[in-house]
């Protein structure tokens, strides 16, 4: 079922340089996403989405994920508040990974650790040093 | 080989909350990247490292990644002049992706398409509608 909702294109110009979206999903079935903070531009997470969880974010302008660990779809922030308002949805030129430029709702929060974006810690010297999010 | 350059842990409160890095690759020895321009935070494309592009790029302070379609280890920009220069990088909670904040070298752009970013559609009913980037 994966992606059988949406076209498929095999043409490398149509899919780059064309108007039809036409997410290519991976062999599980799945997208990656990034979600960045509409307004800052800050990146908060990456998560991935199946065809139904993605066309659930387009109907309901709500972010919608399928969660790897659990396997099942995943309305974000329906346990945590932190609902994902999608502002604008992207798609990179092979259409093969998606943008999600979000306002978070809730506490404006995306990360399950509490902290706002899950790019918390940064790699220096290959040990990793916390920052302020 | 994936991964064995890094150390692996199991625990989750140390994966989350310590200052090890322990990347995780996945079933292939890969880990997904989004590089963002770091003066601005533009998103600018999503690629893959597996442990032997994430040992050079943080050896050399130039962005490199593994190609899933050439299946070849690819230091971003050799051909385009668009080489990517590692301001910072960041592991998300569960260490099973990278941010690259990173500085575009040549032309400033990262998609081989020739636009800045390889963002640069937004999903729109549907379709696709063009963005400047």
């Amino acid at each position: 079922m994966s992606g059988s909702e949406f076209p498929s294109l095999a043409d490398k110009t149509m899919l780059e340089e064309g108007g039809v979206f036409a997410p290519k999903f991976d062999k599980d079935g799945l997208i990656v996403c990034f979600a960045i903070e509409a307004r800052t531009r800050e990146p908060l997470m990456v998560a991935y989405m199946n065809a139904e969880a993605l066309r659930l974010t387009l109907e309901t302008g709500v972010a919608h994920y399928w969660s790897r660990s659990r396997k099942a779809l995943w309305r974000k922030g329906d346990t945590s508040g932190q609902t994902q308002k999608l502002i604008e949805m992207r798609v990179d030129c092979d259409q093969d990974a998606l943008l999600l430029m979000v306002e978070p709702q809730g506490d404006g929060g995306a990360c399950h650790t509490g902290r706002k974006s899950c790019f918390y810690r940064a790699v220096e010297g290959g040990a990793l040093a916390f920052r302020q999010t």
